[in-house]
């Protein structure tokens, strides 16, 4: 009998995760689709239902008491919505209901973006663990998070706040493709790494890998250009952590995803990058580590906003979710 | 009987201000001392007391049930001091506990800083009013701002949140005081549009006023220098704007201030600029207000803050303002 069991969903652009997921954080069972992306609106839909019907035929789905959805954004848990950006079929489709009803109609759903559910993860497992107020970040071929306040997550009435890859830290910057100027996301992430260093005449090595991993490797040997590209991009995380914390009042901020694999890389300048910018008394004492939920974040993230008891108090508005079975 | 009295202090750099406040936001008694910035903390200390001493002595006090005070900033609500850039002599100033005490050691007092206190006032009688997710924001000598966010004041665990004044947009840009670089307040506060108008050429008219009022007056006669000026802060007020909502979830951003007062000058740019920067499907729809709650906003939102009914959640963490009766 697992008292605290909840079904997770991770819906991204490339695969479909979920999980049954324990009080505890521990993972019982494992389903997986890939995301067939540029198929119809249905044919996704159809890769959900197929991983909730592996979930729903074991043993212990009795016992399920919730499902939590952790979805590629934007999402509208006001409306129970997603429009996923990478996933161009699916408009304002209703997954929260395709969900509830796939899961048999009995349970509350809750739904929230991918960020969201990836502090919710490093908040109830994580390097967020006990701070009441934090940022916590993805970065990797998009920059994406989340933030806890007050001891709760704030999905924000539409489940996507703490969108930091796009804040504005360069008002006459570059175009981003969301249409804004200077995004975070349009400096920093792992393909604007690798761009800028190529552009300034980095190479790759024997191995000809010519992505952020690539030049994390070339900075660690001491390369100038992708130390600078490194260094710009940790300039930009800086400028949005520190815009974040001077906004909301955060302590901690907590960055994964594949381009903080570059460690020290990018960690060093980041925190330098961070005097530079978080200076107000009450932001000065900021301090920034890495993620520790490593690859499943986004379904154990999603578990932990499927209820309220991962969460003292959780701080989801009426109506997250659409249905609350 | 007045079952709803409150107390408020509104403690600037230029005046301290006092007022007895009713239950539905109407000034009873007011008092009022120059701020003695350059002097002692003893002195700065006395003229609060001063203004106290007038509102004990109306026959009004015995019905006071709690004192509410803007300050400043920054602030420290967790410790109850205040270290107002514009008052040297007030480090870690222990404002609380002087004025719990000045007050008869009877009442609890809640301190906040003084972006938050607009925030409070607008929320609670202004263009924020009904709006559960609000930044509040003041432009004027300086750039100052507040949050609602989930229906409550977000003061933040030390009463500082909301200070869109000093998050960078620019983060190649000029130096600010605070050591930051491209801060809002950098390029949109009234001496910075003064200052880029007359740097670019623009002079002022017969009557030789060369302040921001100067500038919007000569933008409104159709001044190319004056507009390009207003222009640009509306620009980084955008940006700031885009960047909170993007960051919690916003619907509305009322500003007010002396800046605000030059009406379209900087609302139809800033408007314009809002498209440029505020583009996720969740904060396309953000509108913009001009405040009002005028002059007296820092003694109505001290006062919203000084009571939990004023806030059916006032999100005011345990600690804020060290003492509580």
């Amino acid at each position: 009998m697992h008292s605290e069991l909840v079904a997770a969903l991770d819906i991204g652009g490339t695969k479909i995760a979920g999980a049954l997921v324990d009080g505890a954080g521990g993972i019982l069972v494992r389903a997986q689709r890939p995301t067939p992306a540029g198929e119809s609106g249905e044919t996704v839909a159809r890769a959900v239902e197929a991983v909730l019907a592996e979930l729903t035929a074991s043993p212990l789905w009795p016992d399920v008491r919730a499902v939590g959805i952790g979805s590629a954004g934007p999402v509208d848990a006001s409306a129970g919505t997603v429009s996923p950006v990478n996933v161009p079929a699916w408009r304002n489709f209703p997954l929260v209901e395709r969900v509830h009803r796939a899961a048999g109609g009995r349970l509350p759903v809750r739904l929230v973006g991918d960020g969201v559910a990836i502090a919710a993860a490093e908040h109830w497992l994580g390097a967020a663990r006990g701070h009441d107020n934090a940022l916590c970040m993805v970065v990797s071929t998009g920059v994406g998070g989340g933030l806890v306040l007050g001891g709760r997550l704030h999905p924000g009435p539409t489940g996507n706040a703490g969108h930091i890859g796009h804040i504005s830290v360069d008002l006459d910057g570059e175009r981003c493709p969301c249409g804004g100027r200077g995004c975070v996301e349009r400096i920093a992430s792992g393909p604007h790494i690798a761009r800028r260093a190529l552009e300034n005449g980095w190479r790759p090595g024997p191995d000809g890998d010519t992505t952020a991993a690539g030049v994390a490797a070339a900075a660690r040997a001491g390369d100038p250009v992708a130390l600078a590209s490194f260094e710009r991009a940790a300039q930009a995380l800086a400028a949005g952590i520190a815009a974040t914390a001077t906004l909301v009042e955060i302590d901690i901020a907590v960055v994964g995803g594949g381009v903080a694999g570059a460690g020290d890389v990018l960690f060093t300048p980041l925190r330098r990058a961070l005097r530079d910018y978080a200076t107000l008394s009450f932001v000065r004492d900021l301090s920034v580590a890495p993620a520790r939920t490593g690859t499943d974040a986004g379904l154990l993230g999603a578990a932990a906003a499927a209820t309220a008891h991962r969460d003292p108090h959780p701080g989801l508005p009426a109506g997250v979710g659409g249905l609350t079975g």
